[in-house]
């Protein structure tokens, strides 16, 4: 019979499965914390009709969507989990509770060019609360708190969570008379850290803004000091427009509240450059860097935003969320050797059977197994060495030999494959030993 | 702005939070219960190389299949987790450590008519061993206890895993000569339930099997009695053919070691009329039902097959598995109100505040949520009764009220929200309890 090569689509995530336990184990840790922090979960199809999911898109995501035909049904693959949240929540508004607080992790479909560490289908871990025609500005800030908890979470300790209020800068461009070129200057301004400051200056002279005004954006971009100063320094700047007071207060609120949520200063900065997508949120913005790993870029984004569901519902839906691109995350992490999970391995023992007839050691499997001890028996007839070198290669911590001697006492060896210790021990003893462990 | 109607497409099953908890919860449960076997997670892509997914299908699955083009390549959606896994063996042969036992939980997609219970997108929960080269009958044995333990798990008591080996019919069609209507008898064996004898007989002879052979297959189906009467009955049928000798040797294998596995006899019995998918199983074949639900159909089947991969490797890698189909068992238990789990929400506590400064509400969430026990806050400026009726609907077991007397006092209100029972107590008292529970 003719072969087929066996190959996976370039840009997919696939892992062998020592990669993939570190992974499901990376996945839980980020649930568990979603719930505890009272996040419903909710898990929307992957196919959509296209017209649910491009209400809106278009440009970019247009193109990398995957849409097809099924009988007479235009069908596409959802790209994110905010469109199908968005629906979901005009879908079964009757029947939600108001905040609505959920939490979804799920795979998306982005048909990019394939480049290293950018996937094409890759996990978004995803958490919003979508209030009911308002939403406390408290909400905006325990976010960080959920940020702070889940990255911890996951094995880091020296990260930042950097917040910003694109009222500010809505509101500084309108004082300035720079609201048509909002849009522009606010993706400059993203780009500062990449480009440096006097690259920024020079673009935006190119574009004809007034040296005065280039001036004030300049000032406000290079407000520094603790977080406190930074507020003060805002203050001083003496903006009248609405939309900037509002955010300033805002953003304090957000300060003020995420400390009593519990985030350490050290974890916590208020960063004036960060503008997030620029036509979505409206209010509050995320992003979380890892300090010793900063090249990944913010492992943790999102914003506030005024309106979740307008393409689909009347009701006003204002809601505050963040997502971490998991995939991206995981592949960059175990690139960098930097995955900080705990488990090795599924089977906590491996028992190795050195006798013909099996039911003494399918007893004592069975007998660990019913103690809730992740237990595996090589059954195939095979060498010893064969049988331990299966127990190291999937980094089995202990290995139970039984033989004829054993079953004759009624005890089993016990080997502890990391120190390499071995014992002679009652199999009850053993249980008592790994159910504490 | 012209609203375009929420939706989700026919066919795909999308639940309210309330239910996503119990579907969480059995997924969970059965994840739980696979890694107690020592499984080990893979996630295969959702969409491959039509060349991958279609080296085989044909007919059916080939209609059901969603396929589409991107870019330059003939895509599609996995219609079932077997064939990723050949690829996913084949392509990692040399990474992998046999016998391979991997378990993968992911959604599958078949364009089917949509009808009740029937899904386009749906889980499914697999197991499988995979040998390399061979594989001992002692994992067909093992198995049933991962039946057994699985099905437990997720909360009955009351179900039959029943067993057949193909090479009892196999064997007895070729010792009958009716090896070209072997498949054309097998269904009609397979559908004996479901017509009766007397039409299994009626059409057998339209098919012009002679009566001596009619007789034969009607005495082997008709084998009864325990499962010791059944494979002594068997025995004594005194077929010499080998394919059947085979057979039987492997059922009484699969029979003597499944006890010792620790399968209970009540959950076990040996059915010579199961057949299953006509052209894949080689020989053990499951099928499990639950006793009370028997119209769902057998909810976690499978079987043992020679050679998993031989599209993609010249390898011979023979395996046995079964596999759950979440989606339509969680459907159809729904609707029959027979679900049994546990969890009815995720957050243990909501924190209400009756005071305008959230301050100590805020301190007290964050404390019960750093003990790890799930809360919520509820922050919106609304009425002291919405606020329980969300907790209520929610189905949230227990409510700390927060105003300006507990905190003058340094206490909280403690309400259980089942009995209706309240207590002030102090915040750590309330840690204690729940930490407990």
């Amino acid at each position: 019979m003719n072969k087929i090569e066996p190959r996976t689509l370039p840009g997919f995530l696939e892992l062998l499965p020592k990669e993939q336990i570190m992974f499901n184990e990376m996945k839980e840790k980020i649930q568990k914390s979603y719930e505890k922090f009272g996040f419903l979960p909710i898990d929307t199809p992957i196919i959509e009709m296209s017209e649910i999911l491009l209400a809106k898109a278009g440009g970019e995501t247009e193109k990398q969507i995957y849409a097809f035909q099924k009988g007479d049904n235009n069908l596409a693959l959802r790209f994110d989990l905010t469109v199908p949240l968005a629906k979901y929540v005009a879908e079964y508004y009757n029947d939600l509770s108001f905040p609505f607080r959920r939490y979804q992790i799920g795979k998306v479909y982005r048909g990019e060019r394939p480049q290293k560490g950018r996937f094409r289908e890759f996990y978004q871990c995803d958490i919003d609360i979508i209030g009911d025609g308002e939403l406390s500005i408290l909400n905006d800030a325990e976010i960080p708190s959920i940020i702070y908890n889940t990255i911890k979470e996951i094995g880091f300790d020296d990260f930042t969570i950097c917040i910003n209020n694109r009222k500010l800068l809505n509101g500084l461009f309108k004082e300035l008379n720079q609201e048509e070129n909002s849009v522009e200057i606010m993706r400059i301004i993203d780009k500062l850290e990449k480009i440096g400051q006097d690259s920024v200056v020079e673009i935006l002279e190119d574009m004809n803004v007034p040296k005065d005004t280039v001036n004030k954006i300049l000032e406000f971009i290079q407000i520094d000091g603790s977080t406190e100063e930074k507020l003060r320094k805002l203050e001083e700047m003496n903006i009248q427009n609405e939309v900037f007071v509002q955010g300033l207060q805002e953003l304090k609120d957000v300060v003020k509240y995420a400390k009593i949520f519990g985030v350490p200063d050290e974890n916590f900065k208020v960063d004036l450059t960060i503008a997030r997508g620029l036509d979505y949120y409206t209010g509050t913005v995320y992003e979380t860097f890892l300090n010793e790993y900063r090249s990944i870029g913010s492992v943790c984004s999102g914003g506030r935003y005024e309106n979740l569901a307008e393409y689909y519902t009347d009701k006003k839906l204002p809601g505050v969320g963040v997502s971490i691109g998991l995939s991206r995350l995981f592949y960059k992490l175990n690139e960098l050797q930097a995955i900080k999970m705990e488990q090795k391995s599924i089977s906590k023992v491996l028992v190795v059977p050195m006798v013909e007839d099996m039911s003494k050691p399918i007893e004592v499997a069975t007998m660990l197994r019913k103690n809730n001890i992740p237990t595996e028996i090589y059954i195939e007839d095979k060498k010893i060495k064969t049988k331990f070198k299966y127990a190291d290669k999937l980094q089995i911590p202990y290995v139970i030999v039984i033989g004829e001697d054993e079953i004759a006492n009624d005890v089993v060896s016990f080997k502890n494959m990391v120190t390499g210790e071995q014992q002679t021990l009652k199999i009850e003893d053993v249980i008592k030993m790994l159910g504490q462990a």
